[in-house]
């Protein structure tokens, strides 16, 4: 993990580094990414003999299916690629599951470095080795876990990222510092105008932050069946509200902010969590907003929640925030508890969401 | 791995014993498969409360793709199947690829069973890891390494298998021999007659003695780099037979048959192989036979052999039998060398092939 303002003019050589001399080397990403960076990528590129082949997707969740991967293996091999071939992901996270996802199963496996270009995908979905593709009926639910060989980092992309990005992504630095880092908490306090502003040097020390603690955490759990399940601070209610919307009208950090605040008010009515320190934790969250509002009654957010409706019942897994820079995992989450929560975060929504 | 004549009779023990107590089992499968051994399967599990949930696929390579796996996942996330889900492959080489394949990539990864039913997924197909599904541009060009959690392969089943798969699925245990265990050559040459004819004790021997040198080359060599290789006696040649014939007209077997051949002739012009040992092997090799004749040039063979046109100067990497019991990977096979190898087999199959 390299994280470097300009590092894209440079890219080459990192490339080359990490992962040796190439002949070729496929670079999937979108027209608009490609339009606005691919003559900088390219740049670097120009002294060395390297084939660069650009395999566009189109942009958004919705290609991000099996469908998609397919094309891209077939034009792959109707290009000679083989078990040798190095795949680059050069976007955001849809671009980086697919991609890595891609690299998974060519010819059961080849390597892939990620050159993400979305903050919430500097931060986040680059790192881990979590790769995949949607089902209609969910997403995510195929994939693999494959790691990519490398992810090079450039904050200076950052600048031409419509300003709801940048915030939304940020939703995720504020839960990693929630989660795992009282002293970036408090750093972030401080920096966070200037963050928003997209100042570079505040950018790459957030990136720099955010991946080290999430990095931290899934060095201990390559496979998710413990610690890492920490980093889903959030997620819980925060997917149940996508599902809920069909993943329309909010961005992902969005919901996971709305998610927090729920995790936050369960945490308090557990005594697990000062009222003091949740209050920090929900004004940081806020000044990432206004988030808008969405219509979901608890009823049916808490039914999301449970995945199917045969586990309404049971009591959940969920991450409780227990201190700024502290977050636990508990297995005894009733549904009366969650709904509290819930109806708590949706009362919050309408005084404070637009 | 268990081999057990009868096996399917108490399939229930065997699975809950390699696998723990389960509350469902997916089972892939073909309406054909399901309808001949489906009862008996059902029969071992009527004690214990596990649902039995069939998904059936229907029979043949062109349906071994990406759709088809994607509709199983959506009927799995339907039916409530998590992470914890037990996935079970019953039937030949295709659906253990596809099933194996599904396994690797439902929600990241779920474990799976095989219980092969035919003679080649039996010795060969659902031992390894390898899963997969085609590309229109060819054959399993997509997949994964992920191995079984355990291997059922009951003999009696094969009862009811077409003669020519049985002889076909042979031509892998010969294979087996060559390269590795000149015992078994010797056995296989005493005892061929009743196996063709399907004595169940017979099956047996030769299913254990084929997985046990199969098993004893992938243990050294989980990942394909080196020993694997050799598991390929056969192949370049059989799989330029198969494309440039798109498939049609011979089983896989057939096709390897004919690649052996190819091998010995080259063997022998190097003096590599006594022509007394490949005379014994050739004659093997056609007890399982008649195989059928097939119409390719051998320019075209030779194409077939490079994978692509770029590599048709450079000399082939190829599994060379030097004693009966033994082979060896070499790397400077010349295309010249490989055309007269298959202009020598082409004869052959003119004399010999029906």
């Amino acid at each position: 993990m390299v994280v470097q303002p300009r590092l894209l003019e440079k890219l080459a050589g990192h490339v080359c580094k990490a992962c040796g001399e190439q002949r070729a080397i496929f670079v999937v990403t979108s027209p608009e990414i490609w339009s606005r960076w691919g003559h900088t990528f390219l740049s670097s590129f120009a002294d060395r003999k390297i084939d660069i082949l650009p395999l566009f997707i189109p942009p958004g969740e919705r290609y991000k299916q099996l469908k998609t991967v397919e094309h891209l293996a077939e034009k792959m091999i109707v290009a000679g690629a083989k078990r040798d071939a190095l795949l680059m992901a050069f976007g955001g996270g849809v671009i980086g599951d697919m991609t890595g996802f891609l690299a998974a199963i060519y010819m059961r496996g080849i390597r892939y470095v990620q050159v993400p270009t979305t903050y919430l995908s500097q931060i986040d979905s680059s790192l881990g080795g979590k790769t995949g593709v949607n089902l209609r009926v969910g997403k995510n639910l195929l994939g693999s876990f494959h790691p990519p060989v490398a992810v090079f980092s450039d904050p200076a992309v950052l600048s031409t990222l419509p300003p709801a990005e940048l915030r939304s992504g940020a939703v995720e630095s504020v839960k990693a510092a929630v989660l795992g880092d009282a002293d970036y908490f408090d750093w972030l306090e401080h920096n966070l105008d200037s963050l928003l502003a997209g100042e570079t040097e505040t950018l790459t020390r957030a990136i720099e932050t955010s991946v080290r603690i999430k990095a931290e955490i899934v060095s201990l759990d390559e496979r998710e069946s413990g610690e890492r399940m920490l980093l889903n601070l959030g997620h819980t209610v925060g997917h149940a509200i996508e599902a809920a919307t069909r993943y329309r009208g909010l961005l992902h950090g969005e919901a996971v902010a709305w998610g927090m605040i729920a995790s936050l008010h369960l945490a308090v009515a557990r005594s697990a969590l000062t009222l003091e320190q949740a209050t920090r934790i929900e004004e940081l969250t806020f000044r990432l907003g206004p988030f808008p509002r969405f219509r979901a009654t608890s009823k049916v957010l808490l039914e999301r929640t449970a995945g199917d409706k045969k586990h309404l019942q049971s009591a959940r897994r969920f991450v409780l925030p227990v201190a700024i820079g502290k977050a636990i995992v508990v297995e005894d989450v009733s549904q009366q508890e969650l709904l509290a929560a819930i109806q708590s975060m949706l009362r919050t929504m309408k005084e404070r969401g637009v």
